[in-house]
């Protein structure tokens, strides 16, 4: 064990084991974690090569290889909890996407939702059998979220009771499916549906795509891997393109809407239905943004604290990194984001199941406000979260470039939660939707309540005489109550200032769509403070949980840093509201150097309480044992580049050019 | 050509060519750059495989067969001017780093520097023909930056007139330089001198490190790659453990610092005479940043222009994306910042070649500003355009995460450059001591000069009794002039800041040491400060040396972008400083939208203007022809996973799995 960081360990000044049972939701959950870690990373069938020294080819099969082997040993070990089976796939996995992600997270649970019961006899067992392996294919080229764009088309042919799915044009080809360029043999295609000379809109079609003895396409169906891209290599993101494909009829999903023989077409009751999946699906991501956060941090902190360079004072030894200010000022605040984003994922975990019990009851009261939540967290949490890991790679200098540091693959299986699942900047604007919706109807006079009460309570106080200029003395920079009543405020006026935005276009005689368009980057910035009020209450909220003083002293700290250092990023928008005054801001730096302080003896013991087995760190430089540098020199030695001592690129050019000059 | 784009252009108020030629200053030198282009985009021996498809080792060996050609054909046409050498180098490697790099840039120049003229008799011709490959090994496995910290021993054994170069420790370990995995069979050490029992710290000795003929390591001498790294792939970096190696007397280069036969040190004459080729190499990154920023704008931009998403109007068809407020402010303030880049890239390259004839007839008295502007000015620029292309290529949506966007490419080329050369924010605290420094002469009464004049006047308007909250009223916030003013103000007042915050640690009975760390967040946005100025400053004062009205005129709304963006961006500090007043910074919110619309028309019509041939582009999304679908098909298509139809991976674990099941 490294010397400096046992010091860090015992320097710390609470008990690092009652931090980690709290954030797994107590101590049984973390020693049931821990058994499926040691299931995992005792296996010898999980072993594996590391990727970042094997072509891609390599890397889909290793990963295929481990899917299955994870099918088996699940049976076989009759875990069959879907929290348990997460956790147990994204561990085995080291947290990277693969081939399967889509069969198990998309495929299986639509033929749930959306099969009959005919259909469920058909597909389900095969599918769950790994017989049939299946994808889930909407996005196409040239089309992304907005479904009315989709082109393919799906029609309905009474003369032989078949469907017809056609890709009419290049950009109608089916893109970024996960699992479909070599993986799978069906696809759940949605597509236009056309029947009796009327079109539909989107529905789902169970469309077969490989021989299932050969894995060869069939006849009509072109299929492949979409090619590298940044990350995600052991996914095989596919093309479709399907040339007048004939399927029987009860290939469409039919437990909503029907297509009968005849061609005639019903409707589905609700099309709220699928709401339910996207809010839960959206909370996961935020809670694995605050899990690649957490191992940035702890990558980025255990490594300041061994890593010494250049001088503070003249004449001394090299400091530990950690030391620096400017080192501290980069990291702590994202220790302090981590901590928050990963209890606002519980948050929304917790909510989504608390309602969706009323969601099956066919009770959607509660789901625009989450729905409206868990757009903006998403957005906010995910781009937030991508910021942070580039400051983290960067704050390890040269070394955090090296894929030994785990840094860049923690960056590309990051930063596409920024696009999936809802573009972030259509995310923001959802939600701002709803903000402006909220806040004409507070206008109008009525009391709401959830998350955006306090449009009702800004607009009661703007019809009071108080003035503005009057507030600001009774905000306390130490006050986490006070703290999340000026977010609030905040969050207030700048919906306030959209919706004029908006009114102030409309005056100019624009349309609502072009008055809309015309002041979205004011509604961006207010979903954006209204999601930073959110967590800067539920962050503060989760501190009247902790019962531990040690604990709740630390986390307090770490929330008043995550509290103010977003007030001094955002100063402009307090100063304008006039929550702040110029003092107040001043103030506010030098608290926040004094916090920095502070969190300083305990950074290390922080990090270690998102205790993350050094197998799934898979990080030379976040090693729990701060052994960096003998290990970083054997990561090297055993890349592939090095497998023998002169490259043959010596002798085939470098040698032969002496002759030429 | 795709119709949207050809609109586009014919939309535009100016004439790109004469913008072409202003940027490439003269319409001569666009004529010889295109001269060069087509010098190598014509050749066949210059055809290359797609990188993204290849594994590291083909594309090290595809770099390095090259690189080879190159050094032929330079020869062959007869490319001496240093400029059109790097030109056609980073044109011929579309912009990628490569394993003579450091050959090229760095061994051969420091022979150049520092090489009696002996030892350039010995030395020189068989570098200068590839025989000797050579490499620049500073950087430790332990130790980056900080010279002093340098492990590597060099010891004068007068009895064989020989140094001694050893690695003592792991940490010691050369870690990073280019080109030393595989490619180099020579290497400059830098090592801590030891003769005669004194250490007279680091000096640079040539050291063999791989057999001429074989180029298999010389005994004592364990080297290799270091192993994959974020981008760079195509780059050898490499690590060099010296085990007592034994090189004659004469491999220390000893033009400015010697050693005697028997062992007697002299010093160099001058410490500074290293400084000059540091502020070229950082003017050079500011210019490389700048171009892949040019790069990330042309696709992101061409792509918003091609690309059709989602509604505007409620019926109506789907809109370019271009058309979205959110994107106009996302990539129209980066379109703004890469013209400003730009044109200070230039600029410094300009001052050091004014200043470099001074330098050589050792007046350094320009020297210290320079270096301070670089340091900064390397850190601010690199910083910004990091987090710009990440920015570029999530405005793409999904497609900019495929390789075929190149966007990634760029941007792990580029983030290197926030650490490389100087971290960045080491950097920016070089900048902040010269600022402190200046500060200081001006507050003792000192006229300042140069770039920092403004902080003697700042100190005389001090002391007049013209109260600040007089000033905000003067600012109009359409006049550049008027915004230099108040963005050097904000510097003044921050630098101000700094200085105070460290009096006020001095007074808390720190040392001057422990003082200077506790506010070296402060310094931070102090240098910051200073550079946004400066560049504000230098894209003003760019303007009045446009003649064409038309040009004049969209560049003005650039520079004017550029400026409010920023101050929006940090309107905390303007409010703070009393230069500008609410409303005001309301106003520019407003005006801020005014100028994307204004904007518009002419987006695609300024990144053609930057005419980065397709070729050097290589990027699928950023096509000139707009053609993007149709080629993305095709690109997909010819990655390797499509190579087969069936993966073997169906045949080994997928079908078998049935079995079992």
């Amino acid at each position: 064990m490294n010397p400096d960081i046992i010091k860090e360990r015992q320097n710390a000044t609470f008990d690092v084991e009652k931090l980690i049972n709290i954030l797994d939701r107590g101590p049984e959950k973390t020693k049931r974690r821990r058994e499926i870690e040691s299931l995992i990373f005792n296996d010898p069938d999980f072993k594996e090569e590391n990727p970042n020294f094997l072509s891609r080819s390599e890397r889909y099969d290793q990963a295929v290889r481990k899917s299955v082997n994870m099918i088996l040993k699940l049976r076989e070990y009759g875990i069959t909890d879907p929290e348990e089976i997460y956790y147990y796939k994204r561990c085995m996995h080291r947290n990277r996407p693969e081939p399967l992600d889509l069969h198990l997270g998309m495929f299986l649970p639509t033929l749930l939702n959306q099969a009959t019961s005919e259909q469920m006899d058909h597909f389900f067992m095969p599918a769950w059998n790994l017989e049939i392996i299946g994808t889930y294919a909407q996005t196409e080229m040239g089309h992304g979220t907005h479904l009315r764009g989709l082109e393919t088309t799906a029609t309905y042919d009474p003369a032989t009771q078949e469907f017809v799915i056609n890709s009419p044009t290049v950009s109608s080809i089916k893109w970024w499916p996960g699992g479909l360029g070599k993986t799978s043999n069906h696809a759940i295609v949605l597509a236009q549906l056309h029947t009796q000379g009327n079109c539909h809109g989107l529905h789902a079609f169970i469309v077969p795509i490989r021989n299932m003895d050969t894995h060869i396409p069939l006849p009509g169906i072109v299929v492949g891997d979409i090619g590298p891209k940044f990350g995600f290599s052991e996914v095989d993101n596919g093309f479709l393109k399907l040339d007048n494909v004939r399927i029987p009829r009860d290939n469409m999903l039919m437990k909503y809407a029907k297509v009968d023989p005849d061609g005639t077409y019903m409707k589905p009751p609700s099309a709220k239905l699928t709401y339910g999946t996207m809010v839960f699906i959206r909370s996961l991501i935020v809670g694995e943004a605050a899990q690649a956060l957490a191992k940035s941090c702890t990558i980025a902190i255990r490594y300041s604290a061994v890593r010494h360079q250049s001088e503070i004072r003249p004449g001394e030894p090299e400091p530990q990194i950690i030391d620096y200010q400017t080192q501290q000022y980069k990291l702590f605040p994202l220790l302090a984001m981590t901590y928050a984003f990963t209890f606002v994922g519980q948050y929304m975990k917790e909510t989504y199941h608390r309602i969706s019990g009323d969601i099956s009851q066919g009770d959607f009261s509660e789901l625009p406000e989450l729905h409206a939540l868990s757009a903006g967290l998403k957005a906010f949490t995910t781009w937030a979260a991508n910021g942070a890991v580039e400051v983290c790679r960067m704050s390890c200098g040269g070394h955090g470039y090296s894929c030994s540091s785990a840094l860049p693959d923690i960056y590309v299986e990051l930063t596409p939660m920024c696009t999936y699942e809802g573009e972030n900047t259509v995310m923001m604007l959802q939600t701002a939707r709803y903000l402006v919706k909220s806040y004409q109807q507070a206008k109008a006079g009525q009391q709401l309540s959830g998350s955006v009460s306090y449009l009702s309570d800004a607009e009661q106080r703007r019809v009071q005489p108080q003035p503005v200029a009057a507030r600001p003395t009774v905000v306390d920079i130490n006050d986490l109550a006070s703290l999340v009543e000026v977010y609030k405020l905040r969050a207030a006026n700048l919906v306030q200032l959209a919706a004029k935005s908006i009114q102030q276009e409309l005056q100019n005689r624009k349309s609502q769509a072009d008055a809309w368009n015309s002041s979205a980057t004011d509604l961006v910035r207010a979903s954006d403070a209204h999601c930073h009020y959110v967590v800067v209450k539920l962050f503060t909220e989760k501190l009247g949980e902790i019962n531990d003083t040690a604990i709740h002293s630390v986390l307090s700290t770490l929330a008043l840093l995550y509290a103010l250092h977003g007030i001094q990023q955002n100063s402009g928008d307090f100063l304008l509201a006039g929550l702040l005054r110029g003092p107040q801001v001043l103030q506010i730096s030098v608290r926040i150097k004094d916090l920095l302080s502070q969190l300083r003896p305990n950074a290390v013991a922080l990090v270690d309480s998102f205790d993350i087995h050094d197998n799934k760190l898979n990080s030379v430089l976040g090693r729990y044992d701060g052994n960096v540098y003998e290990n970083l020199f054997e990561w090297a030695r055993s890349s592939p580049l090095n497998a023998t001592e002169v490259h043959e690129s010596f002798h085939k050019y470098l040698k032969p050019l002496r002759a030429k000059l």
